[in-house]
């Protein structure tokens, strides 16, 4: 990132807590990424302003250093059309509605910006750094509060009619099951998320089981994360293990679904819930087995992610450094 | 089909009752297809045997017709691939276990053959000729003893990493649901499928329940066909309309599912169920907009196929066709 006259790219996350911003070159080096704490929901105009604010920084920083910048990669989690440049809805994040994202955030800064949903991004930096290097398809899961996900098919990602598409946190795990936060019912997101997990693990305190969580957390369920289930599950809290196992349980059903389907080459799962390591993923995997045609099974292989959590700033920068066509990327 | 110095291939359809064949030509046109009862099942010699001579007598028939055949796509309800020729499986229909259909087959034959998933084959026929002429993505459900599937992605059929991808019918639709005949659990297959429909026609007629079909089907419900169903639903009988809307709002469940995923330009239903007409498709397109995200659904249309039963044998040719570079097809 140091040597002038390299060329980079801007990747940019709009999270729910943070926006986070580095410089990017074409090898997929990165310079130590920004912070700025993400303005409340809804007031889209202080949105901007943070965004344009980080944008401008890492231009001057780019000039500083001679670097010359081709665009900028910016991830939100919401529902997007980066060819249209258009968020439709981003409600855990920024409480977007139908925003000219792209438009408003170039009128601001001198580097061209692309949208990207955050999931893809984090799809084509593990299709480009991570786990995905040399295969053809894959999917990524980003298993967090939500469920994101990119496919990438042949090289490409599946971006849809509407550009929104690859949303397999909504695909159906039971026709009636719980409300999922997306306002239908059964999703995979209703039962392998953090949320889900939350959900179980207040419902398990509030009916009075005997949990360690209790002693901690049974007069105040509001304060327990997902992260306090996975600490007493591997310390061998029954019921938080029994929490973990049925989320665990319909991953499995989720990835059975996208295996005969998809049947990618690779299937990487990312996001803060694996974490919590076999106590989820080995019911995870014992589920998939039981769905999944195997003559399908055997050429998809499961993984976790292979990159930290600037997948998503690496994944919105890489995609504009590919279409400018700067990045060398293994035929499919 | 008629003019000398025209191109065909022979399209073929192996099926569980008839092996049927026809020419069809680079405009989509068809000779009148030709069938054979298809020998029984496991009978791997039989059955290649009859799928030769009706080969060879299609060669005979474009010869005397002065008419070049540059090969024969045949298709196969079974798990398959392609590129390798080989039938994983085709359970239903062959008792096939791992067999090089394709180079058998060429042994036998003086034209060169391409094997295709059944499904995928009226997924393309529907792209070519059909409902999905001129878009770039479609789903192809076909509705029938099962639930086959074939998908197109920017032109492109989907055959995932092991050549056999694509199988919608065996997405979840209820984690613990009904046993499919894939062996695995609440499969749509086993919830929006002729074979579904019998099974709750029967347990229906089992239980005793107030329903035309016991009349005629009470003392013999081996002799019920999803088609005496839909009749009966037609003509108003409750439960027989019950089980139809049951079984339309488990499609619409797996619906959503496709759209959130991949959100294609078009999905298409085909098959025989699809005669049950409204009082199947209306829950089922009902339960859709209850599930898929309104940005993703308003870009892809639902319709039934615009083809009819010869979609099989256009499709498995018009690959063909389309890799011999014959078919003008308009850019995705």
């Amino acid at each position: 990132m140091r040597e002038p006259g390299k060329l980079a790219a801007i990747g940019a996350d709009l999270g729910g807590t943070n926006i986070r911003l580095a410089l990017v070159d074409p090898e997929g080096g990165l310079s130590e990424p920004t912070y700025y704490p993400t303005p409340r929901k809804g007031d889209a105009a202080a949105i901007l302003e943070t965004l344009a604010q980080g944008v401008r920084a890492l231009d001057r920083q780019a000039r500083a250093h001679g670097i010359r910048l081709v665009g900028c990669g910016l991830g939100v989690a919401g529902l997007l059309d980066g060819r249209a440049g258009l968020v439709y809805t981003a409600p855990n994040v920024a409480g977007f509605q139908d925003l000219p994202l792209k438009k408003l955030l170039e009128e601001m800064v001198e580097v061209p910006v692309t949208l990207e949903n955050d999931a893809n991004a984090a799809a084509f930096a593990e299709y480009w750094l991570g786990a995905g290097r040399g295969v053809g398809s894959l999917v990524c899961l980003t298993l967090g509060t939500g469920i994101g996900s990119g496919i990438i098919l042949e090289g490409k990602l599946l971006r849809g009619a509407s550009g929104a598409a690859a949303e397999a946190g909504h695909i159906a795990v039971e026709a009636d099951g719980e409300r999922c936060g997306c306002g239908a019912r059964g999703c995979l997101e209703a039962y392998a998320s953090a949320t889900a997990i939350l959900r179980e693990a207040r419902a398990a305190l509030a009916r009075g089981e005997g949990t360690a969580l209790g002693s901690s957390f049974g007069t105040r369920p509001e304060a327990l994360t997902a992260k306090d289930v996975g600490d007493a599950a591997r310390a061998g809290d029954p019921v938080a293990r029994g929490i973990l196992e049925k989320a665990g349980r319909y991953l499995g059903v989720g990835l059975g679904s996208l295996v005969n389907l998809l049947n990618p080459d690779l299937i990487t799962l990312a996001g803060g819930l694996v974490g919590a390591g076999d106590l989820l993923l080995r019911p995870a995997l014992a589920e998939l087995e039981r769905r999944a045609f195997p003559v399908l099974l055997r050429r998809t292989r499961v993984e976790l992610s292979a990159l930290a959590d600037t997948a998503g700033i690496l994944g919105a920068a890489g995609l504009v450094l590919a279409d400018a066509g700067l990045l060398w990327m293994p035929a499919p």
